[in-house]
């Protein structure tokens, strides 16, 4: 039976995962990554990892059809990285390196991109070939899925929408070097941001002003708790959140939007905010662009890779 | 012979150009669009020209590869309008009716989309697969092309970048009903408005104030003469444009932008000021993308339309 390697490189951990030729999920599991030493044994653990589990498993490795593999970095469609800070790792040829440690074809995807293509595919998405995925976490990633295709870019910088320009009169500077990018406003992180920023300078009474370490969940849990300043620290994040999903409707126009990442943990709240200030900025034309939150969760990524190999 | 028929559909004139199956353009021709009676007549028309050049010229209708048509609304991927305001047309199934009339296999696309898919296959894009054209004239259209095809959208909005939203606290409205779209700003009426504005404000001297009516090109002219006030206007303009184009990457990461549209007429000037502004909002791993002025000029719909014929 022909079957397929999923895998989602991570910072700290591999996942793994055995799918048959159809798509379905059989089996996962983990190793960790070690990233020590310029990040060198990465491959060829995960090479090792995938043999031992052939063996096991008694499969024979003419039923494989190839390994899909999500990295934290920009991948180019050639299956080269350019850097993956998190990893230690320079420029690699990640296709090549795999495929020449296994013997198997190997499909190499950015992780934020094959994590949308496994909601568009398996997730969400529900099989919905044109659709972007915001995953709102510590900064504010995305992935196009355009025609059931990743979209890369020819920098491997598409879906880099964290770093859209919102507000070019912003003085503090976001992780990239510029100042208004919409990771400083639409992450939790940045509603963090936006909260100290408000009481520090409207002195408004708070449940938030006791709270240290202050999260994205006290913002929203006080907001439903009817504190006011919360519930306005709120309405800007989703002021600034459908200003981004307007503007990427005006580019590539999709039929789903699927949030992500621990933000989208606020649930239907969430999803309500955002639809309303949506409203306000976006394009007649792409007015009903749907919504949906993220449903795979942490396997989105091992999914996404195995549809790199069974064809996007 | 195999040949294409490649239609560019405007509110005034219908552009038609027969080309052979390798693409090259044999010849051009003109009829005027006539939009009375809700533009019932307009593929009628189309087909009647072309029935009678194909006459004329001895061609053997059993070699049409088919007709390519832009037309000036949202299409989508089936070629159907959503609705034609220019044309007087509502909901019309354009492939259906055009290939019913002609008994030829017909593409439908939205001309801005088209136009794009002409500059990155024969003009500034030089085959270029994965390409942003920006139309810069009374209004800011845009086309996305990637992996080589025409990108619609779901509701064929993709590409209307004009509408990007960039200054949220805007007052006044755009066109479209919205406050702060990029067409506000970057388009030769958006440019007049920013000089008219700032003239207001700053009661500034300029030549500007003595020129009734004020255009694009007159803004342009007076800061390669000096005027300061000019020169403070392009800067704004630049600026926004810079901020616009560097969003659109964020989203699909293209290898070069083309610049088209009455505006564009202004050339290196006008090129050197953008990519100044776009290096300021520009995410890093895109720094390198390319510009280049549109070079097909009022071609650029037919050899898009014939690209829709001979395979995106």
């Amino acid at each position: 039976m022909k079957f397929v390697f999923g895998v989602d490189l991570g910072g700290t951990t591999v996942k793994l995962a055995h799918f048959d030729g159809e798509g379905a999920l059989l089996s996962k599991w983990e190793i960790p990554t070690v990233t020590e030493n310029g990040g060198a044994a990465i491959l060829p653990d995960i090479a090792r990892a995938l043999e031992q589990y052939m063996a096991r498993q008694g499969l024979d490795r003419s039923d494989a059809l190839g390994i899909g593999i999500g990295v934290p970095g920009a991948a180019d469609e050639k299956g080269v990285v350019a850097s993956c800070d998190n990893l230690h790792w320079g420029r690699l040829d990640v296709k090549a390196e795999l495929s020449g440690l296994t013997g198997l074809p190997v499909f190499v995807g950015n992780d934020a991109n094959v994590a949308a293509l496994g909601e568009s595919w398996k997730g969400s998405g529900n099989n919905c070939a044109n659709m972007v995925m915001v995953t709102l976490g510590t900064g504010v990633g995305g992935g196009v899925i355009l025609g059931g295709r990743q979209v890369c870019g020819v920098h491997g910088a598409a879906g880099e929408i964290g770093h859209m320009v919102l507000e070019p009169k912003e003085q503090e500077r976001c992780n990239c070097g510029k100042c208004g990018c919409a990771e400083q406003y639409c992450s939790a992180t940045g509603l963090v941001r936006l909260a100290k920023r408000r009481m520090a300078t409207t002195g408004e009474k708070s449940v938030l002003s006791a709270i240290e370490p202050l999260t994205a969940k006290d913002v929203f849990d006080a907001a439903k708790q009817g504190d006011a300043c919360a519930a306005a620290v709120l309405e800007q994040f989703y002021d600034y959140l459908g200003q981004l999903l307007a503007n990427i409707c005006c580019v590539v126009d999709p039929e789903v939007i699927v949030l992500g990442g621990g933000v989208s943990k606020a649930g239907p709240m969430l999803l309500e905010g955002v639809q309303a200030a949506f409203g306000r900025y976006v394009y007649h034309a792409s007015r009903s662009t749907r919504f949906a939150l993220a449903s795979l969760g942490n396997d989105a990524g091992v999914y996404g890779a195995a549809k790199l190999v069974l064809g996007q």
